[in-house]
């Protein structure tokens, strides 16, 4: 790499950003953030950045509303720095979820985050497995998108697939599904569900293919309260399901998440470490794959100037 | 309607802004488009448009680039004489589908109108059926959205519908069909297709749900060229359908659409004028439903500062 | 009050709010904010505000954040539902002291918060008692800053002050203090600090004037760990003052200032309701005076157009 | 040329793209567009294009709207695939005439064009012999002007001029005509024409100058419809000329021109390729400078931050 | 008028300012300039104007710098006073002949102007007799232009011109000549001026036209050192006018102007207030016709939301 | 220096600008500004400056409003001629006094300032001494501050200071004051001045610390008409000192400043040449220091990307 690369760490997930800094070689950039009595945070850059092409690392954990405001002070602070270039690097993007106005008088608040990201300073935006695509438009910034589905995919190829169906837990995720399916060559199912009243919680009612005596493995973007995933698990459990493998890029793994990971009859969780997770939140069957060595790969490719795209044929 | 309100049309679809003003009881704007034998359009506004609350109607329809070129150098010419507010009525919106990024290097072409139109001087947008939702995030300027789902579904609710059963073309649509379904009261059914090769078209395999013995009623957003949904007419025909009505908002009928509409075993197309329908692609199993009232209202409501989501209930 | 007025509250103090609303003699806004166990905030308008003139009442107070987030995204769905002008209230402006750049690489984020509220869709804001005036310069929409100031001396002329001395407790205070001085038609005396080394905190070494046997009134713009203030009083009583009141506008009491407080040999301690003081942080020397009316008038007169500067005659 | 230079071509003028691409010595950047049946437009750059210095090459030609549109969708997907500059080549500008708002309530077009593509994303523009040189201050973004007068000069020259006479062909051309007059080192002569009421057209009524017995050359920056300059032949020739030349440096040639052109007594008619000629408008006596090297040049001293205005000497 | 409207004025030409106020029959609004020995202003607004629609008139004029940051600084103020809306009534615009780049690495400084004035917080321009109609494209905010040629027109029909001919003083100012003598019902001559080297100023050596025993009347937008007029003045006196009259709209009247005006043989000049002259540079042969009332109509207008186009029919 | 690297210089200060350019060792850049007898500047680059990294030296300084508006201009013939990066120097900032609203509708005008440099097309900025800190926010674009006080003390520092005493002319300054003292190592003293009246000046009226029999050493970031600190020399006389000696970094000696310098029984004066004392403002016992170094070291390291903040240790 040559001298003008630095990568930062906000407080979200320092070790992400060490990993990243392996990869690539150089060490992580040096700066704090002191946390005052009043709440109120002070981010100082430690080393000289001007004319460096920057890239924060940042994906959006606990405590959210606290890393949103790191990061655009850390953004602020490095472009009154005089960074040439400041890319941030979020994994996992905050409010993605929030990515329409389904009810009168909300907030689009992923697109409120792009607008505060790009009002901070920063020049472009690397990001992973948005819950929509339609997400990377809010962006009047250049955003690259990457995906952590074929480490997870390389992850399962390694098991014994030769019985095994990929479940999509609502017809929203069929289509990513069917990519996973694909690129396992195994077989698709997908659970129906359907609301019958308005503030009724959808119920699965009926499942498109079959996974009787099969390794039926659950697929989705994210897994928060873990809810719709568990009550996934039972019904392809209750369907006949011999063996469930549980596979997210993102693992929020908010509110009663954990206990009902722990609780849930899955022979295997694979997540990404796009979020940290907390040593009280961690069961015995999850696994973690890195997304150091991708992130790594793209920052250099952003920085030399080299195809992002390439990375994903 | 007090005096400072306006509806202009541009030369896209003159009917539905005269239809839009009879039913708000204003006569239509005054303006004209000459367009030069160099191709070159000049556009005159007409009358005193100072201070007024100008709405200027124009679905994006063939000559399409031309059409999307006239509304901004309306909006623009409207600006400069000095609206207090511009408003564009966009019912069908350009390059809706364009809204993702799926392959590298391509343009996120709705993000880009969106784009012009707010350079070009407008302060809102009115559009309607957006393909995905989350496209409304890509308006920096305030932008409604209406749906002409429940005009289609009162028509068709005219029809006796004690076996119907509504069916989504594709995965896709599922959660759109599945609204439709619970407000006609009647079952689902999703046509469920893959892709086998990176360059074969995807292939309808199953049917969630059941047709046999009954009244199929396919839905979609829009039907260009109609290719996705005569194939579907055509599966649940062989599963056993014994009558078809097909739906959409938006009658875009480009290519091959308005031949393979004539030849299909269909019963009843449900289109909108969102778009107009030239004489040479009609037929006569074609029924137009008006969306002008709720434009109307919808610009009342815009106009007088009254709530537009209760127009949703 | 004409029909357009309306005032929201986020989560910050709705006391003030509900308070303003009783002066202004309109009832609050409906809104709600619903925070998941993902920690995203959901903000809803619940009820129409197009072309209304709407104020948002959010000091920045605990947890600091969650509520400057909380107001970004109320201002988002607000400007989203076609409100015509939104003013965000905050008495207490976030980040008021990070106002210059006196270490290298650090970002000035009073700036940043003035230019994220903007870009949330902010069109004014009305604020109080600022650091330092030069704040207001940050902003590009217009700002109107109140003072708390009058309604503290009025309280205090209520009381004997044949005795009293004004001190400020260190030398950048002297200004303020002087007016304070001035309008009670008092003494002054000032608090000279000096550092004697880097890492040292500065040790007062004199007093400017004379405080033996009289009542000395410390006055500030905010107290925070009251470190400062404490230390000031200690000195001040060393000095022999007989009799010492504390007067602040804006209570943070963060850190160890609930516990000084109560401890300090301070007869009574003078705040403003700018940022709500929790039970537990309460002692029976605190006054606290309410800025609902001075607000309430201060809303009415940039709803009406009439001049908000008559107010600091 | 070092290794980030690229240039691109839209569907306007592939040939004259080409031809630049021969004269910098690199091939042309590989792109395409694909025109749907619904006439969206598809643009997708086919190599990597990350921290390139990128040219597109579009001038204004039929047909002219969706060549606009093209530029702009080619322009945000070059933006959006992290391109580091663009500057759009844009020998004929779209809209050059329409650059004052000489009635009421009407748009400056060429303004919003120069808007539109700053919002697409451009950096730059390198044009060439705009109708009136204000038209440079439209832009926000640096725009480069070249003329090809000096080269349509040299074309001439190469003639005998020994009886040759500059002419005009009416008041508002006599700058740029004297500007030619002087560097063929020939006399000037200018036809003087007058509108006698508001709805005829201007008719000449005078010759400023003398061109009996002598070569005229007639010289203007476009030709439309060749109206104006076919008159200007038909007025010379009534008074005596002997030989008739018509130069212009872009051949628009639209609606009744080829016809006027072949019919007129015109002994050569001297274009440049700043705007293709179909064959069916083509003729004999036509003859064709390129001006590709000169944009080569241009753009390579862009490129290498060489001066631009050295070309003029 | 209703009670929102206000006219302030700068420094440079309160005479007029007061004027429009009589015509528009409101008191002039009430503001100071201030100029501290270090030459630094301070404008201070002393009468409310949140939510009023302010009017400032202030022409271009000695002194014309700092004229120029007066009008920005006082917009600023009105703008930062809560102003609903700001229109800058600029008779004559600052740099109006510096409006193209006709040489390498200058600047387009009309275009400037106009960025500057928006960035100060103007929303709306009112001009007069812009020198290139071009430069309405400059302004990205609307721009209304108004011609005192009309005025002009009057003044020199009520003389008898019955033996006069309407001069062009060069080739430039023929199209706008054209149409004072279209008005007044006289023939028209064009001064055809010719430049033989780089350095040499332009030389008059033809007349278009016939002067001889007439009653010449030159007019030309703006009258700066007087050095063009003056030796068209001779030159038509060397063609035996016998009488002559200098019109012009603006009186820049700078260098010799003043002299040479007192010096050359014109019997009447024609000028308008839309720049004041101060005494020592009148004479008693210049006739300055008033402007006000146009103004005030077109404030009044622009006010109401009355169409301003109608003065100019 | 590499070869990119260009100085240019507007007319305030052309002597600084020659002496920056000796310190990097690179000629001054070719420009010239030519004053019209209508008082318009004209400013043209004389050399290529594409791709180049430029700054321009500019203090304000009397003519104060044309020194403004020439290096708009300059700034904007840079950014048109394609200059890569413009830095605006300004050791002394314009209105930097101007920094707060102390009164109701005034221009913070020192915000204006940041912003038409901003909108001139400036893409960094560099100065001096601030008055205040927190007008370092004011600025969107990277701005640095350097100081000159280090260069006053290193001067101050070859006298005798045994008997020395920083004295600061008022409590505003004492922070700064005492800044100084501890950086020459003596004590410290504050004139505590007290207004009485509303229209009355400030009037000293006690001293804090003892400058009896000792060298005062007054100190203020600048000097305009010389009042507060010839009252200030008077009373610290008054009180016994028996060497008074006047610093401060901008000598901008308005009005009566040159004549009381002359009468003060000051034994030395010591300022800058951050702005230029024409002679006639001159006396004997003024020593200028010279901050070119000072700024030339920072250019080049703005230039190549080294700490500017390491200038400051």
């Amino acid at each position: 790499m040559d001298a003008t690369l630095r990568i930062f760490s906000g407080s979200a997930h320092p070790e992400l950003a060490r990993a990243i800094c392996r990869h690539v070689g150089i060490p992580l950039g040096r700066s704090y953030t002191h946390r005052f009595s009043n709440e109120n945070l002070k981010v100082k850059i430690e080393e000289n950045v001007r004319e460096k092409d920057v890239f924060v690392v940042q994906p959006s954990c606990s405590p959210v509303s606290e890393g949103i405001l790191e990061l655009l002070i850390l953004i602020d602070a490095l472009k009154s720095a005089s960074a040439r270039r400041i890319t941030a690097v979020m994994p996992y993007f905050p409010y993605v979820r929030s990515d329409k106005k389904d009810e009168p008088r909300i907030s689009i608040t992923a697109r409120l985050m792009a607008d505060l990201i790009r009002t901070a300073g920063a020049d472009r935006v690397l990001t992973m497995d948005l819950h929509s695509p339609q997400v990377q438009g809010f962006f009047r910034i250049p955003a690259d998108q990457l995906s952590a589905v074929p480490i997870i995919c390389d992850h399962l190829g390694k098991r014994d697939l030769s019985n095994a169906v990929v479940v999509a837990p609502d017809a929203g995720e069929a289509k990513d599904a069917a990519r996973v399916a694909k690129r396992l060559n195994v077989s698709l199912a997908v659970i129906d569900k359907r609301r019958f009243g308005d503030d009724e919680r959808p119920r699965a009612i009926s499942l498109v293919g079959d996974v009787r005596g099969k390794h039926a493995i659950l697929i989705d973007d994210e897994i928060a309260t873990a809810g719709t995933m568990v009550e996934a698990v039972e019904f392809v459990r209750a369907q006949g399901a011999t063996k469930v493998t549980v596979a997210a890029v993102h693992p929020v793994l908010s509110g009663q998440a954990p206990d009902r990971l722990r609780r849930a009859e899955v022979d295997e969780y694979v997540f990404t470490d796009s979020i940290p997770i907390p040593k009280e939140k961690m069961n015995e069957r999850i696994t973690v794959l890195s997304v150091a060595q991708l992130l790594a790969e793209a920052i250099m490719r952003i920085h030399d100037g080299r195809s992002v795209s390439a990375l994903f044929a």
